[in-house]
C-alpha cells in the first residue's frame, strides 16, 4: 500500500475543479415536482454596442455535467459524498429492499479488513437490491408505460429550455435575429423532435433505442440518457494501472473530467485497491460510472486468465453492482469460434477484456462463460438496474483490421445478446471500434444499427489512421465526429497518450475537449434542435469584438484567454477591435464593419436600423445585378 | 526597424530544424536523367524476433518536404540560399531572358535603399522573365505535349517507389505478408492510378486538374503537384503582423514547418520589411511559396483600402513574381454586387483580402480592379509561371454563414475566371472555406468541382463548429480530413491560435501534424495506392512491441517518445512487452501473442510457421462453426 497517497480523513476536493467557469452560474430548471431540479450552466454575455446604442445579448444556457461541483452554494465534502438526490424516487417505487450489507463474498471481506480502514470511504448506508421477483430497470418501467422522475429529469435536461427564448420573442424573424438561424442537418434516420417530452424519453427507453444508466445504488447521479435521438454524449476513462497513479489522482481526474464535459466516466483501474477507489469515485460522482468487471476478476486470480471462473466473475458483478456501478462492459460476444478469425490480423486482439476471454476460451477449449451464463448475468443486472455495455472484444486495433470478419461476427453475436437482455428488460448499449478509415465508418454504424436493432452504439474513436502516436485524440476525434453524425450515441474519448502511457490531468482535459468538439459537430450536422445556438452566439461575439464573451462561450475559456494574452496581454486588448493574428490594419472583421458603416454614413436607406439596412442592401444588390452599373447610385 | 533582430551577415539556420529525424536517412530516387534526383526519407526498422528467429522489416520510404535541411551531406548556409536545382531545366527550355534587375518600381527602390543593407539577402543573380511572346507555364508545356523535368520529378515523388517492394517479393501473398493489405477506398471520382507516370502528370496539368506551382525565379524549389488525383497536400502559413514577430522568426518557422510536412508555405507577413523577409524565405525554401499580394499593396497605401490602385497592385505582382513567389492568392471573385449579399451574415466578410476589396468597391462604386484587369494579371502570371490561388473573399466565417448565397455566387465567379486563366495557360487552384458543418462539406466540394471544372480545391479547414477557440486545429482538422477525402487537393492548416493570436513555433508544429493526419486519413479513405503501408508498418511494430519503430514510423517521433518516457522512463521499458497504460498483466497485445503461442505450443498443426498456423486456425474455426464442439479436439 506504499503507493497510496490518500487517507480518508484528510481527503479534499480538488479546488481547481470546483470554481464556477468564467461568467457562468449554475441555474436549475424546475420540473413538474419539487424534487426535480435540473442543473444547467448559464453563460452571461455583455451587450452589443453599435453607434452608441446598446442591445442586450441573452445569456446562453448549456448542458452541464459538472454536478454540484461548480455550484458555490453546494457544500462539497468528498468524505461524505454527494447528496443522494434520487433516493426519494427509488423509495417511492417501493420495489427495492435494503440489504444488511454487501452480499458479495469479496465486498464483505473488504468491508471487514482492518488494514483498509484508512482508505475506506465511510458509507453510512447499506446497498439496495430489487425485492424478490421485481425488476427495477428503467426499461422495465418504460415498457409498463411508467414515466419515472428520471425520465422527467432527462426531458428537461435534453431540452435545454430551448422553447423559452423562442416564446420570449415574437415571431420567427425576431427569434432568428437574436439566436441566429440554424441549418437543417442530415440525421440519417435519427428522429430529433423539436421538444423532448418525458413521454418521448419513455418510448425511446422502452424500445431499447436509448438507455438511462443509473444503478439504484448510485442515487447521487443526475439522470442522463444515451441514444441517437438525443444529444451525442462522451465518456472519459480514468484508472490507475499497476504501474502508476493513486486513488486521490483518480478522484481528481473524475471531478476534472466532468468539469470539462464528460457525460459518463469509466473507471478502468487495475491496481491493488480498486474496490476502495471505486467507492470514493461513485460516492462523489454526479455522472454514471462504468467499469469492466473482468479486470477486477482477473486481479482476484492474480492475473492468470485460465483461472477465471464464473463464480469469481459473478461475485465481482454483485460486488460492483452493490457499490453503484451504472454500466458494465461485458465482452460476452467473444465466442470460442471467433478467436481463430483474428489469426490473420495485423494487430490480433487489442481489447483487454477480449484478449483475456480469448485466452480463457482456448485454455479451456470451452465457450466463454460470459456467453453461456448470459441470462444469469441479466438476472443480476435487473436487480440493481445496471446497464450492459456489450464489449467489442474483437474491435480492430489497426486500420488494416477494420471491418473484418472477426469484428462483424462478434457484432452479430452482440445483436443476439441484445435480444436476450431485452427479454429481461435490461438496458443495453453496444461498444464499437477502434481503428477504422473514414470510408468504412458508415458501414460500421449501419451494420450496428441493423444487427442490434437500434440499441445505442458507444464507440472508441474510431481512429482514422495509425500513423500519429501522440496525437490519437485527433486521429480519433475525426472518426468520432463522423460516427456521431452517422448515429453513434456516445463517444469514448481518446487522449494524446493513447498507445503510449497513462493520461495525466492535462491529457484528460485535452481528450474531453476534443470529444466535446466531436459530439457537438455531430449534433450540428444531425440538425439537433438549437444545437447551433452556441455557435451563433460565439460567432456573433467574435464579430462584435466581444473578446470576453468569445472566450466564455467556448468549450475552454481558460485556454482561449491564455492564448490571446500570449501576444496581446494588456487588458485594453480585450476591447480592441483586432487581434495579434492580423493586427489593426488587416482585421477583416474590422473592415467588414467599416463596410457596413460606410454604407450607413452615405445615408444609404436613411436609417440606422440594422434590419432595414440589411434588407435595403440586398434589394440594391438585386437591382444592380439586373441593371448593371453602380450599386448605390440611386440613393 | 527596431523590432528586427536579424542581420544578414550573422544569419544562421535553426539547428533544431536540420537534424535528420530519428532512424531516418535522406535517399534520392534517380530519375531518367542525372539531374533529376528526388529526395525521400527512409525510415529503418528493427527486425521482428519470434521464438528466437529474426525476420527483417523493410525500411519505409516516405514523402519528404524538408528539402536539403535534413540531409547531413548538405551544406546549409541561409546567407547563400539553397542550390538552384531547377536552373538547368529552365535554361534548357530557352524561353526566358535574364533581366538587368527588378523591373518593378518598388523592387528597384528597395534594392537601392542603403538603409536596408543590413537586412537584405545578398542575391547574386537577377530575375528572369519569359521572352517576349513566350509563355513559360507548366500548363503551357503540358498542353503542347511536352513532359518537363518538373513533371518527371513529380512522377517519381508521387510514386514513392511503391513498385520496388512489390517486385522484390514474389507474388501477392508475399507482398501482403510484408506490407499488409490495403482497403480499396472510396475515391468519389478521383482517378488514382497504380503507377504515376510523367505522362499522367502532364495530362493532369494540361487538363487543369492539377497545378505545379514553381515560378522560374524560384529555381531552388523541389517540384510538387496539387490535384485530387495525387496525394493530398497541406499548406502552412507564416507571417509576422504589425503587432509582433521578426524576420528571423519567420525563416525559422518556414524550416520548422517543412520539417514536419508542409508541402507549401504561405508568407502572409504584413509588417515593415516584408519585401526583404520574403526574399530570405524564398531563397531558402525548397517548397513553393504563396503570398497574398494585396496585403503588401495595402501597406504601400498606408492601409487605406480606398487608395489602392491597379498600378500599385500591378507593380506588387511584378515585384513578387520577380522574387520567385510560386502562387498568388488573388480575390478577383469579390464583385461589387456580391458585397450586399453579406449584409445578413452573422460574421460578414472574414477574408482579409475579401474585406479590403469589398471596401474598395463600395468606396469607388466600381467593379473590383482584380476582376476588370484579370486578363492583364494573367499576362503577368504566365511570364513567370506564377499560379493563381483564386481567393475566397466571401468564405463563411461562421457555421451560420456556411454555403450561403454570397459564398456560392463568388464560387461561380471563380469558375468563370478559371476559364479565362486557362485560355492563357495559367495554372489555377481555387480557395475554399472556412466554417462549414459536416453535413454541408460535400455540397461545397461538389459545387467547386462543378463550377471550376475540376481545378484543384484548396481549403482552409473547414472548421466544423465555432465553439472551441483554442482548439480550432481540431475543429478544422475534422473538416479537412473529410473534404480531403471528398476531393480537396490541398488543405490549409489552422493552428490552435486561430482567432486568438499569432502562432508560435509549437503552434506551427501542432497545426502541421494535425493537417498531416487529415491529409493522410483522406488518402487512406480515397484508397490512394500504398497509402496504407505506413499504417500497416506502424501497427505491426506496435503489435510486436518494437517501441522505437513505433515512435519513428509516426508523424512526430519526438512527442511519441516523450509521452512514453513520462510514465516509463527507463530504457528497459523500450523493449518491455507492455506500457504504463495497461501495465504488464493487462496488455491485450501481450495476451494476444500468448493466445497465438498457446495454440503453437499445443502442437497445433505441428508447425512454427506463422502462415501455416494462421491458415490452420482459420480452417479449424470453420470446422468448429459447422460441427460445434471444441476447437482443437482433433489435434
Amino acid at each position: 500500500m506504499s503507493s497510496v497517497s490518500f487517507l480518508a480523513d484528510t481527503a479534499r476536493v480538488d479546488s481547481a475543479a470546483i470554481a464556477p467557469l468564467p461568467a457562468s452560474r449554475k441555474v436549475y430548471i424546475e420540473g413538474p415536482r419539487a424534487d426535480i431540479r435540473v442543473p444547467m450552466r448559464e453563460i452571461s454575455q455583455s451587450p452589443t454596442t453599435t453607434s452608441g446604442e446598446s442591445e442586450e445579448n441573452p445569456p446562453l444556457l448549456v448542458y452541464d455535467t459538472s454536478g454540484p461541483y461548480t455550484d458555490p452554494e453546494a457544500n462539497i465534502d468528498i468524505r461524505r459524498g454527494l447528496f443522494d438526490l434520487r433516493r426519494a424516487w427509488i423509495d417511492g417505487r417501493d420495489d427495492t429492499e435494503w440489504l444488511d450489507g454487501p452480499t458479495s463474498e469479496y465486498g464483505q471481506r473488504r468491508a471487514e479488513d482492518p488494514r483498509l480502514a484508512t482508505l475506506r470511504f465511510d458509507l453510512k448506508r447499506t446497498p439496495r437490491r430489487a425485492k424478490a421477483g421485481r425488476n427495477v430497470t428503467q426499461m422495465h418501467y418504460a415498457r409498463q408505460g411508467i414515466v419515472t422522475p428520471e425520465m422527467e429529469f432527462i426531458a428537461l435536461r435534453e431540452n435545454q429550455r430551448r422553447q423559452t427564448l423562442s416564446t420570449k420573442y415574437s415571431g420567427t424573424a425576431e427569434v432568428e435575429r437574436i439566436l441566429g438561424h440554424q441549418h437543417s442537418g442530415e440525421s440519417f434516420g435519427a428522429r430529433l423532435p423539436e421538444e423532448i417530452t418525458a413521454e418521448f424519453v419513455r418510448r425511446e427507453v422502452a424500445a431499447g433505442r436509448a438507455i438511462i444508466p443509473n444503478n439504484i445504488n448510485h442515487p447521487e447521479s443526475e439522470p442522463m440518457i444515451i441514444g441517437r435521438n438525443f444529444l451525442v454524449k462522451i465518456n472519459g476513462n480514468l484508472g490507475n494501472s499497476a504501474v502508476t497513479s493513486s486513488i486521490e489522482e483518480e478522484v481528481d481526474k473524475m471531478t476534472w473530467g466532468i468539469r470539462w464535459g464528460a457525460d459518463t466516466i469509466m473507471d478502468l483501474s487495475t491496481g491493488e485497491n480498486i474496490h476502495e477507489t471505486r467507492e470514493w469515485i461513485i460516492r462523489n460522482s454526479p455522472v454514471p460510472i462504468g467499469t469492466v468487471p473482468l479486470y477486477q476478476a482477473l486481479e482476484k486470480v492474480k492475473g492468470v486468465a485460465e483461472n477465471l471462473t464464473w463464480e469469481i466473475f459473478r461475485d465481482t458483478l454483485i460486488e460492483q453492482a452493490e457499490q453503484g456501478v451504472d454500466y458494465f462492459t461485458i465482452h460476452a460476444g467473444v465466442r470460442l469460434h471467433h478467436v481463430p478469425m483474428t489469426a490473420n490480423r495485423t494487430t490480433g486482439i487489442v481489447s483487454r477484456g477480449g484478449s483475456i476471454m480469448a485466452k480463457w476460451c482456448l485454455a479451456h477449449h470451452e465457450e466463454s462463460f460470459l456467453y453461456t451464463r448470459f441470462e444469469e448475468i441479466c438476472a443480476i443486472m435487473k436487480a440493481y438496474d445496471v446497464a450492459f455495455s456489450l464489449g467489442d472484444g474483437l474491435r480492430p486495433g489497426s486500420i488494416s483490421d477494420a471491418n473484418d470478419a472477426a469484428q462483424f461476427a462478434e457484432l452479430e453475436t452482440l445483436g443476439e445478446l441484445t435480444q436476450i437482455a431485452w427479454r429481461h428488460d435490461v438496458q443495453v448499449m453496444i461498444e464499437g471500434p477502434g481503428h477504422v478509415p473514414m470510408h468504412l465508418i458508415k458501414e460500421n454504424m449501419d451494420k450496428q444499427l441493423e444487427c442490434c436493432d437500434e440499441a445505442p452504439f458507444y464507440t472508441l474513436g474510431p481512429l482514422t489512421t495509425d500513423i500519429a502516436p501522440g496525437y490519437d485524440h485527433i486521429t480519433s476525434g475525426i472518426g468520432a465526429a463522423m460516427i456521431g453524425w452517422y448515429g453513434c450515441a456516445m463517444l469514448c474519448y481518446v487522449t494524446p497518450k493513447e498507445h503510449l502511457g497513462l493520461p495525466d490531468r492535462d491529457d484528460v482535459k485535452t481528450g474531453i475537449i476534443t470529444y466535446k468538439i466531436a459530439a457537438h459537430a455531430a449534433d450540428l450536422a444531425k440538425g439537433h434542435p438549437a444545437s447551433q445556438r452556441r455557435d451563433n452566439a460565439l460567432s456573433k461575439a467574435r464579430f462584435e469584438f466581444r473578446w470576453e464573451d468569445q472566450f466564455n462561450l467556448g468549450l475552454d475559456p481558460d485556454t482561449a484567454r491564455e492564448y490571446h494574452d500570449e501576444t496581446l496581454p494588456k487588458d485594453s486588448a480585450k476591447v480592441a477591435h483586432f487581434c495579434s493574428m492580423c493586427g489593426p490594419k488587416f482585421c477583416s472583421m474590422k473592415i467588414s464593419h467599416e463596410v457596413r458603416d460606410h454604407a450607413r454614413q452615405r445615408g444609404l436607406l436613411g436609417t440606422t436600423d440594422e434590419e432595414t439596412l440589411k434588407r435595403g442592401m440586398s434589394e440594391q444588390a438585386e437591382r444592380f445585378r439586373e441593371e448593371g452599373g453602380e450599386l448605390y447610385r440611386e440613393l
